[in-house]
Formats: C-alpha cells, sequence, structure tokens
C-alpha cells in the first residue's frame, strides 16, 4: 500500500499545515520582480509584516530560512570580537550560539537547564558585571522550538535596562511570531529574527528580520563584512516595494494571503487560540501521567508542547510507531534531550478537532507502542476546551 | 471573525472531502475533448470505473449529478407505463421512486421503516404473486445515504432469482460505491448507479451507470424517448475513449486520478477500512447513549452512521452547534426523520485520526448543545479502533 | 520526447482555455451544498448569470454539458408531438434537430448553405403559412460553432412578431454567450441554452437555461414527462440558492470566479474585443488567398472563424501537421464540411499576442502541410489590431 | 478595467515563465523535512541537479536566491584579501565584483565592452603575468543576461590551463543553466552557480553551487567566516538526501519536477530549442532594422537577446507602451546600457507560438511607440524556425 488514505496529521513544531489558501496564492504565475506590477506585493508584505511584529521600524524579507535570518541579525549589528550573552534555553539557543562562533564572535552562554525560559535576573546579574560594557548583544529566544518554554521578553529588556546596559536585545522569535503574543516596539527589541513555516503558515522559504532604530545605526556604522545580507541595501530600495535581487516571488504571494488571513481571525484570537490549545495539550499530558519537559509555570509554549518519555522507553520509537499507524508526524527531541522527548506541535492552521485527533494520534500510539500511561488524555483535553471560551466565537 | 483557523471538518454523507492530489488533477488545463491526447484519458476513466464496478460489461459515464444517473437508468432500461417495484429504506428510495412516477413509470413501494435494508424475502413473496410478470425491474438502494442501512444485493437477486422473474435488478449505489463492497457482475446486477462525491474523492458533478447485457438488450429495443441519457449512443463512441457529447473533461482528470489511489490503497482495504470506522463510530455513538438508526444487525453502513436524537432535543440545532464551535459539518434527517436524526459522514479519503476529530466534534457539541448524553465516547471509539487491525497496515 | 515545452494553443472554439484564477477558484476544497455557507454561492451564481445573459427573469443552472440544457430547453417548453421550426445554420442546428426528434417533436428544418445565419426572412415566411399556429417554436442558433456565422436574434424575435406568431424563440448561444452581445430581455428571447467552457472560461460541466415568463407557463401547464430538467422544481429552491439535487459545487466556485473577471474587464469591453480578434483573423485569412467560411458580411463570428480548404488538400491532415509542428489545437470540420475546413477559436481568455501566436501557428502549418497560400497573413492582422483601438486600454 | 483577458507574456531574461506542472508539484502540502518521507524527496534534488550541471562531483542547494549562491561560490573557496580575476561582461559581473569587494576580496576586472562574452587571450595573458599566482580564482559569467552575451567556458578553462595558472574557475551559470549547454565536469569548472527562476522554470528561491574538488578542498583548508553557507555543513548531511537548516521544501517538490520535464524533453533537445529560438528572434530585429547588442559572432545567447534603441528612442519608454498595449513584459538595460536597450527573454518554458506572440508583441509596440522600423519582423523569424528542424519532432 503506497497510498495513505485520509490527511496526514503534520504536528510538529513548524512547518505547520500550510492552508490551501495559501498554496492556492502561491500557485499564482510568478510576475516579474522589477515590472510596474511588483511593488505593491512588495509593499503589502513589507507593511503586513510590521502589523505582525507590531512596530513601526524596519521589517527585512529574505530569500532564506531562518538560519539565514539569524546569520543576518548577528553580521549587520554586531562585528567580529564582539562579545555577546546568549541563554541556553535549548537547542536552538545553542545552534544560534554555535553560528555566532563561526562567524567570529565570542558569545558567551547562560547555561540552562532546557526546562523553562530566559531568566531575566541572571540575564541582569550578568550584565552588571560587565562594567565596561563588552556585552554588545543579548541574544535569547522567544519560543524555544525544542523544548516548549518562553522567554518574557519584555522582562528581560527590564533586566538591560535595570542593568543600565547598552547592549542590543536580538530576539529570535521563528516559531513564536503569529502565534504567541510579540510587541516589537512596545518591549524595546532591537532586532527579530523570524521565519515562514511557523504561525505565519507558510513552506519554508523566506525569513525576516524586525530592526530597530539603534540596531540599524549600528549597521551602518559596522557590522560585519556582508553584502546578500545587508540590512541597508534592503532598507534603501524596499521603500518602493522592490528588492535589491531576486525576492521569492510566490512566497510573497503566501505571505500576503498569510498575513489577511491572521488578521482576519484577528491577532489576539490567534494567541488566545493557541494558548488554549497548549492548556489543553497539556491536560492530555498530564492525565497520561507523563510529564511536560517545560516546568516553569506561565512559560508553556502554545506552540508546541515538549513531553519527557518515561525512564526505558525510547521516544523516538514510540513517534515512529504513531507515524506508521496513524500518520501522524511528531517532533523529535534534540541533542540533549534527543529520544528522550517527543513534540506535539500545536501551531499555525489547526483548530480543536485537528487538535483532537493529534492527541488521539498521541494516546493510540503509546497504547501501541506499549509506553505506560493513562488513558483518557483526549478526554482531558475536551475538558478544557469546553471550559476554556473559544477566541472569536460569540457565546450562544 | 470571518476567517476560521483550520481544517473544516466536512463530515456529511457526501460530498466527502476531496483529496488534494484529485484537486491538483482536476486544475490542469483542459484539452480538446475531440483531439488524440483525449482518447487515453476517456479510455483510462471507462476501464478504470469497470475495476471499480467489479464488472466487464458497459459502464456510462454521464456529465451530470447521481440524479441524473438514477434518469438514465430508468428511461433507457424502463418504457412509460411500467411497472417497478421498489423498496423503502429512506429518503433516497423515496426521491427515486418519486422520480419513477414523474417519468410515467408506474412504481410500487414496499413499506419499511428507515432502520434497515431492503428484504429479500419481501421482495421474494412480492414477484412470486406477480405471475404475469408486469413488474420490469426491482430498484433498490444499496447503502441508503439518508439512513446508514445496507441493502444485501447479493440476496436480492437470490430472491428474484427464487422467485423465477425476470425483473431487471437496479442498483442505487450512489453512496455505496468505493466505500463498501459491490460487485456487479458476480452478484448479478442489471443496472447501477452512482456518483463522484462519495466514495470516489471528486466534487459533484459526474455520475454512472453500469449496464448489464440485458438491460443494455432492454434498451436497445424499448426504454423511453431520451437523448442525453442514451447508453447506445454513448457505448458506440466510447469504443473509442471519445463521447457522443462535451464530457466533463476536468472531472476526469480527477477521477482517474481518484481510482489509480483507490487501487493504490487496494479496493479491499478501502472497504476494511470504512467498515472499521463505521463500527468505531458506533461504539461512540452507543457510549453516549445515543440510539443508530439502523437497526438490522449487519446492515449497518460503513459510509455513514445516522443517529438518533434523545425525545424533546433538535438535531438540527445540534448541528448548528457543532458547525458554530467546531467548525464540522453532518448531515441532517432528510424529510420522515428532519431534525430527529443527524448523520455521520465516515467516508472517502479519511483516516483513524479524522474520525477521532470528528468524533470529539460530535462529544463537545452534544455537550454544548446540551444533550443528555455519556462523556467517553472517543475513547470507546478509540478502543475499537485499537482492538481492530487498520487494513494495509503491517502488524509491527 | 513525451513531454512539450511551453503551453499548448488551444484555439478550438471551445472549450477555450481556463485562466488561471477559474482553476484556483475551482481548486478549492468541496463544501457541504445543504449547508449554510453554500447559499451565498448559489446566489452569486444564478444572479451572475442573469447579467450574463442580460435578464432579470429565470436562469437555471445544470450539473450538465450544453447538450443537456438544449433538451432541458425542449422537455420544458414542449410537448410531444409538437412542431418546431428550426433553421439549418450548420452542424449544431442539425444535431439539436436530431434531439428534437428523438425526444418526439416533429421539427421543421429550414435549409441553409452553412454560410450564414438564419434568415429573418424565411422564418417569417413560414411563420405565416402557419395560420394554425402548428408550430410551438422557433429554434436558431446563436452563434453556429461549426460554421462560425451569427444568427440577427433581434431580427429573428421581429420576423416572428411580424407574422403575428406566438411561436416561442428558442436561442442556442452555447458559444455565443459571453463573448458576443447577447440581450435575452431586451431581444424577446423565450429560452436561451448556454454552457460553461465557451465564453465563460470554464471547463465544461455546467450549462445553462434562460427562461422568459411565457416559456416557463407553458412548462407549468405542459412540457414532456421530465424530472432532472425539471425548471419547477429547480425554480422553487433556487429562490434561496440552493438546489433540488446535488450540483456541481466546483464548477460553481468557477463560474463566480469567471463572472467577476467578466465584469471586470466590462462586458462591453470583452465583446469588442471579440469583434476585433475575428476581423483580425478574417485579414488573415484573405491574405493567405483563403477563404472564410461565412459569407454573409455582418454575421461573421468573433468566437471562431472557420476557414475553406483549398480544392485538393485535406483540412483534417493540415490541423494533424500543425498539432504536432506547433502545438496547437484547431477545429476541424464537422459532418458535411468534414476535412474541408477547419476553425480557429478566438474565444473566451485570448489576447493580441496569444491571437498572433495562434495565426503564425496557422501560417507555420499552412507551409509545413504544403497548403498554397500567400504568406504575411500574421502581419495583416496585426494590422487590423493596430488599426483597431483595444476595448478598455486608454489612448496613450 | 482592473482585469486584462488572456494570459500575460512574461519574456524578461527571467523569472521564466513557471509550467503549470511545476505550480501544481509546489502546491502540495508541505512535509516534516525531518520526517522519513523527505530523503527522497532531497536526495532527488541533488542528484537531478547533478545531471543538469553535468557533474558527478558536489551540488549544493541553497534556500536562497542566486545572488545568495553567488556568495555562497565566494566565502567558500576564498579568503579575505585574496586576489580574483574577473571580466566585465555587463550589468551582473559587475554586481559580482561589486559583491566581491564588499566581502573584502581583491577583484580585477579585464573591462569589456558588454557586446560579447568574456575574452579568454585576455584572461590567459593576465594570468600568464601573474607569477606569483596571487590570482586565487577567475570568475566570468557564462550567460551574461543583461547583455545576452555567452562566454565559451572550455576556452576560459583552456585559457588557465595554457597559463599553467592554479586559479579556480568560477562561473556564474544562473542564467545559463538548463538553457544552453553547460558541462561542469568536462569543462573543468571548479564552482558553478546558479538559481531556479531561469532555465530550470522555478520561481525564484533556491540557488546553487556546484563545487569540484579542488575547490571543495579549498573550503576545506580555508574560506571566509561563514555559516549559512557553509558547503561543509551541507555536504556532510545532504548525503543523506537532509539538510543541515530548513530547506525550501516546496520548492524542491517543484524542482524534482522540471528536472523530470528537462530530461522528459531531452537536455540536448532544450538546448537546440534555445539555439532555434535565438536565431529566429536575431532575425526578426534584423529585420525590423535594429542592432543585437552582443556582436560576437557565435556569442549569441540562446536565452535572451538585448536590442540596441535608435538613438533619440527611449527602450523604457517602448518597454511601457508594450505592456500597457500588449500586455508583455521585457527586460529593461541595466545600468551602462539604462533605456539604451531592452531584453527580449526567450527562454525556459516556451515554444515557437509564445515566441512568435512575444515578437508580434515587440514588433506592435515599436508601432505604437513610434519606434522607426521595418515591419514584418515576425515573417523574418516564422522563416528561420520554418528552416530550422525543431528538437525532437521527427520529420514527416
Amino acid at each position: 500500500m503506497t497510498h495513505r488514505a485520509g490527511r496526514h496529521f503534520l504536528q510538529i513544531p513548524g512547518p505547520s499545515p500550510v492552508p490551501d489558501r495559501v498554496l492556492r496564492a502561491m500557485s499564482a504565475q510568478v510576475i516579474d520582480h522589477r515590472g510596474p506590477g511588483f511593488a505593491d506585493v512588495g509593499k503589502r508584505a513589507l507593511d503586513g509584516m510590521k502589523t505582525i511584529f507590531k512596530t513601526d521600524q524596519d521589517v527585512i524579507i529574505y530569500p532564506a530560512s531562518g538560519t539565514g535570518a539569524w546569520e543576518a541579525a548577528l553580521v549587520n549589528a554586531l562585528s567580529e570580537g564582539d562579545r555577546v550573552l546568549m541563554y541556553e534555553t535549548g537547542h536552538f539557543a545553542a545552534m544560534w550560539k554555535k553560528m555566532a562562533e563561526k562567524l567570529g564572535l565570542r558569545p558567551e552562554f547562560i547555561a540552562g537547564d532546557w526546562r523553562g525560559g530566559a531568566d531575566p535576573d541572571a540575564i541582569e546579574t550578568r550584565l552588571r558585571e560587565d562594567r565596561g560594557h563588552e556585552i554588545k548583544a543579548v541574544c535569547v529566544v522567544h519560543n524555544e522550538t525544542s523544548t516548549g518554554s518562553v522567554t518574557p521578553i519584555a522582562q528581560v529588556r527590564a533586566a538591560i535596562d535595570a542593568a543600565g546596559h547598552p547592549a542590543l536585545l536580538m530576539v529570535d522569535t521563528i516559531s513564536g511570531l503569529a502565534s504567541i503574543d510579540f510587541r516589537f516596539d512596545e518591549w524595546g527589541v532591537d532586532v527579530a529574527v523570524s521565519g515562514s513555516q511557523k504561525g505565519l503558515m507558510l513552506p519554508p522559504g523566506i525569513s525576516f528580520n524586525a530592526v530597530g532604530a539603534k540596531a540599524m545605526e549600528a549597521a551602518k556604522n559596522g557590522g560585519m563584512r556582508r553584502s546578500y545580507w545587508d540590512w541597508l541595501d534592503m532598507k534603501a530600495i524596499n521603500q518602493t516595494g522592490y528588492f535589491p535581487y531576486t525576492p521569492a516571488t510566490n512566497m510573497l504571494f503566501g505571505l500576503n494571503e498569510a498575513i489577511a488571513m491572521l488578521h482576519d481571525e484577528g491577532l489576539e484570537n490567534v494567541f488566545a487560540r493557541h494558548q488554549r490549545h497548549g492548556a489543553a495539550t497539556r491536560a492530555a499530558v498530564r492525565h497520561w501521567g507523563l510529564e511536560v519537559l517545560c516546568r516553569q509555570q506561565g512559560q508553556e509554549s502554545g506552540v508546541l508542547t515538549a513531553v519527557v518519555m518515561p525512564e526505558g522507553h525510547s521516544a523516538d520509537a514510540f513517534r515512529a510507531t504513531a507515524l506508521k499507524h496513524y500518520d501522524i508526524s511528531l517532533g523529535n527531541g534534540l541533542s540533549k534531550v534527543a529520544d528522550k522527548v517527543f513534540r506535539i506541535g500545536h501551531l499555525g492552521d489547526i483548530n480543536d478537532l485537528t487538535l483532537a485527533g493529534t492527541l488521539t494520534g498521541v494516546e493510540m500510539g503509546l497504547r501501541k507502542a506499549g509506553v505506560p500511561h493513562q488513558s483518557g488524555g483526549v478526554d482531558a483535553a475536551m475538558k478544557v476546551l469546553d471550559d476554556t471560551p473559544a477566541p472569536g466565537i460569540a457565546a450562544e
């Protein structure tokens, strides 16, 4: 049997399932990215992304995946040899640090246990010690995709300010943006990094920087040698809706559709929906008798839930069983937690019944794989869904 | 909020959700239906449908919905004033009878209670009485879409033979074909009627007759005045892969893709999947303390399950609640059972997790609508799914 | 080589190339045709088609091809044995007559030479002779697809009125509608027949009747035995945007998109564009030294141009050569003119450069097939395009 | 009028029109790029691209546009301060040089007049002078998109060898690959750069490096600080069909379809088709009395033809007129030749009749814009098409 009936459940923490509307928008014929008809496409994308980042400052769109936007943030705002303070929230924080090293920065890592967001107090303490202001940037991950923990960005900003430290605040919100609340201007973020294949509901292929005035100034006066990632080249020509080199035109078609869908639903409704689905998922996990990886209350992600596998059981074997029998893709544990956790994505274009199908897939997968658990997790999730008002649906 | 996040659950007993592969196949550019490239498209569709009907005899494809194929069956094989024996299995049997009357036939209806398939014994009894062989055809509905009951076609054939009666056996398998077992040649059916938007996983717009030699002979020598529906015009030119008038070309593109998908999965796997999902659904319904409309054991449909609403509760109000809150479409009760039953479609391109989402939608809808029930139906369904081997998946 | 680079030129007189926008609209997921969301789809289609037929009276939409809508017109408004006056404008007029015979009507055919539209004077003369008003309908083809000649419908109406004859005026505008001007109400048409795959730019699969009050009254009081085609069943439920049986939902999605596109361009611009392309095509044909089949000035079609092949040359061999070498589909000669004419479609979603490519394909095909002609036809066509203002484009 | 009837003629030298088959392939639902189903997608893309580059060595695929692949070539194989020899064939050669400067290389530019490919003799002369082998790479543009001139790569290789110089040969074949012949291994290229939106018929968004053993060795031992572009990270994990960071999954779906189409047609047929269309276009240009920008015989591109505007006429005004009146996009003159030349793209998924439509658009545009020219260019092009056997079509 090569064909499997029914729709695959793509419940990894990104790429999230791409809505048909977006796929259709992307399947329009390509146009001349230097012709008069393109300016509107480009402007809508650039202006639209400002509403998503909640910023009036600059947004840059790269034909690249999120990893490229990480690099762009570093090479524009920082210079070789710069010290940067990073926080080990999980695998992606570690990957960003590794990239910083490859690019010649001197990252310093505040160790973490992968079970919560970055700790603002620890950041403040370290910055206070840095009297010479050698640290040029604080880099944190908003929603750590490998663990399902959220860093309180506003508090990190407050910590930097409290320390009276001039370091730039750089935030990876690749998997957070457009799923959980993010406020670039209000929170005083200097550089944000994001990607297309998570809350924005697109396939991977374009990524973003939001850039505040202070970071842009840093880029003007310094930064590393760069060309493809150069903010200044981008900013100059973006004013007119065009790009300095060929953009990923059809991805921009899809992006404009996705932005319209997000505003149609209402960003705050989108955030509430993700919170509600996160809560329902955690209720199921706890009912099963399993442990949620994130153990900082209030920092559990609305995007994904990482689940700790009972001792003696392989998370990857379980995931393979679930995929084989129930046609559901779950996220794997990465590096330190490889084979020890699995991750349930509940982000992007999903609704209550998709979540119910997902949790059923997990529960039946646990049963099929012989993982000890208490059945009834889907019921427990339903209860949460029932008790929490669904965003955007008027009460009867 | 005008946009709803996530995929709508279209769980009515047809149209069933159209797989992306089929939608993509249908979105190819139209071609010249008289050009050399068309013959292959036409032949594949006509030959492919023979494998689905399990027949070596003729298949006719109409650019029309299933209702048109009902009409085609009657006007080709029968003549005005002919007496036909029909069986009241439900709303669609009643509609076919009404059509027969409009077309000038004299249908006779064996009354039924809408809670099971046609009774072969009653048919045999009636045919034995018809010594003069005035009855020219016995018309039954294979899978009654309004009730979720299945008529045992092989036994109806046996009943006709036992009565030594020459009447044609005409079967409406609009919602049965490609979901539950149907064997045109082996069961001795003379004319079968089907449509595209059920087990064949297409949008509505094309429909089918399978025609046995005896019925084709009847058409040659008689039938009513007809043009669009004429089997003989069709059969003549179909030999070459072409049609006497413009076919619904893009629907044929989709049909060929759907047939390939059905054989990829394996027809017997498809049937087993529907049976398993029917059983799981009934387990949920019974757990909720609700009644399945079909009460003939062994005749419950693998295509849909009609559920009797508790006295004093409106099925339509419940369906509206489920649609509003959980974005799921359920089938309504038709004519005699309007507002008294709702129907859960579990046909076509679905899998275990879609079914779980569906049953969750029903259970949460019952709760939201204040319909008394025992919670835990989804768990009960999961148990059945777990206990029944999934077709086509090798045991671990 | 199985793949041919580039886009096929589908320049037959229907199906015309389906625009990407329409294909994308049709590839949306099917919805419940009895659910609350469908009413808007149905109403937009029904109301939209009134603007295309230019009528305030009834429009009926069938899941069927144009041939079905022919049958619908006859079985609703006429009764077995009725005499109808038809006019032999070409192959399709002859096919409609053949259908009338099969359905038990007594059509009378005014002979024509296939080189012009129906002659109003001949119709008036015949009707005046019919003192007893035995003739119940006059049936003419607006745009004869087999010949490229247009019948002046307003003049046919005037002829009927001048004769003081009560016969219904029935018009086949399958290939005329939405390409050349048609005014149901203003011209006093009683029944019009059309299809989706011509000016409406859809694939084949749905078709239309526009029905005036007098014809609807005739249907109420008579007509033939009918069910699928019954106007009254349709009209009753269409008020709410729904249909008495399953409609071809995805075709309606496409229809609504196509109607929007037609109004976007402006119907009068659409008509002018077709006229201009017809004129340019005829200039090319004449430059080549070939003969346009239609020889009634002012009746040449804006939809297609049928070209007479020089004596001793096979039109079909030429078409095969053009298809093989230049990947262009041209229309064949039908019945009486088989192999003697070929037809160039210039309808639907095409523009000046598509037409230029088309005429180049014809000219190069003539050369490759060894058909004597004077080269430079494309230049001659360009001259016409250049001299005729393009509709909807403001002068510089 | 906001909607324009018919298909836009996108005749710029890239992006080229994306075939429907590719758009459909790209519109499949995204999959888990770390799941078991992805390996096949990745391997097919990587192996397929080797057949297109004609290499058995490494191919790297970036989620980036061609500009990114330029950067990747430089940062992997070269080190800051390295001297590189570049050749001013036109705008894109100049842009690549500018990038090299931004990245800290010391490019040396052999001046050119933009009217031919790079001159191997000049390269050999310069290399012979470089006794100390300070020049680390020779960078040339295979098909200069701004001028329509082709550099003879095999001769450049021969020149380097004749000079006994160890410099790497780096070739930008962004707009050449899959349209005109390119042989990475046979021609001894060390690094090639390409993109998706030209001969590969995809939208922009992915780009490529082909990397020979010597260049890979250089990357291992040096290169600049890099992360996103790092060949070694890519190569390591590509073995299994996966990527070190999220690939542009849906673009890879499209790429695999496009590669299949190219092999279906036959690469040599593809090249011959482009040559033939180039020749036909030049015949039209010369007939009009205009000048082809490339004046090196044998170096005229099969991908595009740049046309010199007569003195006193604005190329951009002409292009705007053609776009407005004939819905055709033509390429603009870039930098040095801005407003002085326009470019006709004849690459990718086009055929004879598309070319004819294109040339008609140019000729009618010239007329409408009042640019002096001799009419009949399309005829002249037809003559060439007629006289040159079409690749892949058997003679009659």
